[in-house]
């Protein structure tokens, strides 16, 4: 307990007079304390101030302590309990990952079938998992290709640093500590051809180090299943429930998975649109550091957060222990293939030498143009505007949904490109298919469903309300809303 | 012989009068010519009509018909032997490739180090493999840039179809076609992250189908050897003489390499520059038909040739048994990360598999740019330069070491990016020392040699003259000439 709390408003040096916007000042001191509890200066099970008396120390108002503390809950830094006030999470210090174990075999391969559009080209397009495309800044971009063009050294245009151009590894380290909470480094970053390059290359990592199997959230996308199949690995689901995927599956004990990596997505679960609980974040990390194992953190679209500052990236909890993998295909364009990899310290060589065997990386002129595109502000404007775009959406698609179809449920948090439309019992597939016959594009739940879950199906839709140009959505949302019972 | 020789004047179809140059009337009689043998118009064994006779038919220059005729036999096409006149070269006709059987280990994995500088950062650069990127076309390429985003649908920048985008193979198809004699098709075109990406695809491609291992020249790039050996496959080095590589290794009969697959550099070996002899164009096709093999076409850098028309690529002699790689790295810049396949018809599924397998394409940016490029008549417009550029530069080279050092010979064709300077016995180890202490940054043929070959051991530099900026090139070469002997 090596803090107590009586300096700690004096020692968080938070800039609070000015200008300073009261969300500029809930995030100021979010960073803080976070950094706080990062860097060791508040020990783990350190209890803090109550937020009254936070709030009068830094003379700022109490309801901003206690949003401060709330994040910080919800990232799973402290923790809340009724009786014993707000304490800094417990867990070991954060170390290095060590060697992996031999895993065991425990489940067939898994080869689901991709879902799938039923019938010919849809009108409309309600398919998750891509942005408004009609959205994509053409101007901006080309300007900072200019740009970037011009200033870069001949060499840019050479066979490559493996790791990806230093620019943008630097744009990125600001980047993800700004605004995802990342602990980077541009030394610990690698830059790939998209996401999926990303996971094929951690999934070989895995294989390499004499891995057989990865855990997986019982819901999730078959190309990624398939992917780390390739790599010679199998996929294991955790359950899920109404607290996200239970990472108690994951353990050291009898009758647990004995994987030593997971593929999570954190901030909000693909596709049911729900944050890991903060106790299960707290757990998933302290798993990895007893048992030695890894969890990569696919944060897809933790941009967009429509009710309150995002979660922040679960990596930042332990980099040693967290693989976290972004990508600019949610807040830019798919078309782009342009990912990253945040690796812990030991890793970088083995994921490197991975890389080099798919023969693959990014050009170097997307790469130059997406550092110019993060260091020159666009990038922020960009998904400032496509946040305020999509929420709002959201709040069309919920509004038509209750106004329509009571007995449907817009399930998950406010957030990312799509919702979950829970169903009544059974209908799911004849909606689909009264959906195609809308010419309207819409998956069901169940074509994301892992084939080996034990997790009791469900009824619902996947709906991406982001795909559609805006010209299209209203039309998309009627068509929707004629489908629903 | 299913024609003869009387009508093939009238048959060819020539577009001779006008404005056709002679440049033209050579390059359509090669077409034409080449087209009637793939076709099958012209029949294996059929004895061609004389030069003088074919070309009063014609009505054009003896010389014409003698060059297109000289064309064909370089590209295998035509054999030319004292007494028995100009025949179309015997084999069967193209078929598909068929499954492989499987293969015996014969050799050890390869390792070996990869050539390095020795030393610090050199003043000059003379190390091959890369272009000049300081002549980089970068207006040029943002005008394309700018002009392709214009005109592309909203749906480019989403995710793509795995074979590239539409645009780039179709221009590609176009391109390889008149430029490279390449039975091309955007059907049968598969963009890549580079050449690499497409020898990473290919090698899984090959150990999916059971191979264990695959033949490869003498003189080559660890770096694709390795590639090779990280898809689980061994590298079997052909011998090497002053005919090219060998091919009479790979074969059916006891004491032959069993490798069913073959990575060959036709046009012009990398590094020791010299195209690949007609008849062993005609073998190597030969053996892929008979064994039911494959060849690798590594067609890095077939645009120059400085002395007459390129040779052809070794795939329009048979599509179904060769698979030819191309790439933008020594046409435009390596940090494009540009790449293509042409496959045989029954191998796109397979080769698809396994690229998805890697998770990477490329960005649909620099595809549709690079498309843009091709269709606008800018890459032609960029590769006449740069082969003037180049060309200078290697007559330059070639007299300033004929005047300082009488005892090294400049070999291989007046083709491409670098020339192999052979040394006298025992000193390229001495003069790379030397080259380091002049700051200048060359290469030693050793380190581009197969550790399993048995093919004799030269003392040669490989010099990248391609790689220096203008302003650097005398430097370099002055350089250069202070370490010869």
């Amino acid at each position: 307990m090596g803090e107590t709390w009586a300096n700690l408003g004096v020692d968080l040096h938070l800039e609070t007079g000015g200008e300073a916007s009261r969300h500029g000042v809930r995030k100021g001191l979010t960073d803080a304390l976070r950094e706080a509890v990062r860097g060791g200066r508040l020990a783990p099970g350190t209890r803090l101030p109550s937020s009254r008396s936070l709030a009068v120390d830094l003379g700022i108002a109490r309801n901003t302590v206690a949003d401060a503390y709330a994040d910080l809950v919800a990232e799973g830094w402290l923790t809340a309990r009724q009786g014993s006030g707000t304490r800094v999470a417990m867990g070991v210090p954060p170390g290095r990952a060590e060697p992996r174990a031999r895993g065991r075999v425990v489940s067939p391969p898994v080869r689901p079938a991709p879902p799938r559009r039923q019938g010919g080209a849809p009108t409309y397009d309600l398919t998750p998992g891509s942005p408004d495309l009609a959205s994509f800044p053409r101007a901006e971009w080309l300007k900072a290709a200019r740009r970037a063009l011009a200033a870069a050294p001949h060499g840019a245009l050479g066979y490559a640093d493996p790791r990806g151009r230093a620019e943008l590894r630097t744009a990125l380290a600001e980047y993800l500590a700004r605004a995802r909470g990342v602990h980077a480094d541009p030394d610990r970053i690698v830059v790939t051809a998209g996401f999926v390059h990303a996971l094929a290359v951690m999934g070989r990592v895995l294989r390499a180090r004499g891995e057989r199997e990865v855990a997986v959230e019982s819901y999730g996308l078959d190309l990624h299943w398939n992917l780390l199949h390739h790599a010679g690995l199998r996929t294991v689901p955790l359950a899920f429930d109404a607290l996200g995927t239970d990472v108690s599956g994951l353990g050291l004990g009898p009758g647990s998975c004995s994987a030593k990596a997971v593929l999570l997505t954190p901030a909000h679960q693909f596709p049911m649109g729900v944050p890991l609980h903060p106790d299960r974040r707290a757990a998933a990390v302290d798993w990895a550091r007893r048992a030695g194992g890894v969890i990569i953190e696919d944060d897809y679209d933790g941009e967009f957060r429509y009710d309150r500052q995002p979660v922040g990236a679960l990596q930042g909890l332990d980099p040693e222990h967290v693989i976290y993998l972004g990508t600019a295909s949610k807040s830019l364009a798919p078309g782009l293939r342009l990912g990253w990899m945040v690796l812990p310290s030991g890793l970088r060589d083995e994921v490197l030498a991975e890389k080099e065997a798919t023969g693959a990386s990014c050009g170097a002129l997307d790469q130059l143009t997406l550092a110019e595109f993060l260091t020159s502000g666009a990038y922020d404007r960009h998904v400032r505007a496509a946040r305020l775009r999509y929420r709002r959406r959201r709040d069309q698609l919920v509004e038509a949904v209750a106004g329509r179809a009571p007995e449907v449920r817009a399930t998950g948090i406010a957030a990312g490109l799509h919702a979950v439309l829970e169903l009544p019992r059974g209908t799911e597939r004849s909606i689909v298919q009264a959906a195609n016959w809308e010419r309207l594009a819409v998956h069901g739940l169940s074509g994301y469903r892992h084939p080996l879950s034990t997790t009791p199906t469900r009824d619902a839709l996947v709906v991406g309300y982001g795909t559609p140009a805006e010209h299209a959505w209203a039309g998309a949302l009627g068509a929707l809303g004629r489908v629903l019972p």
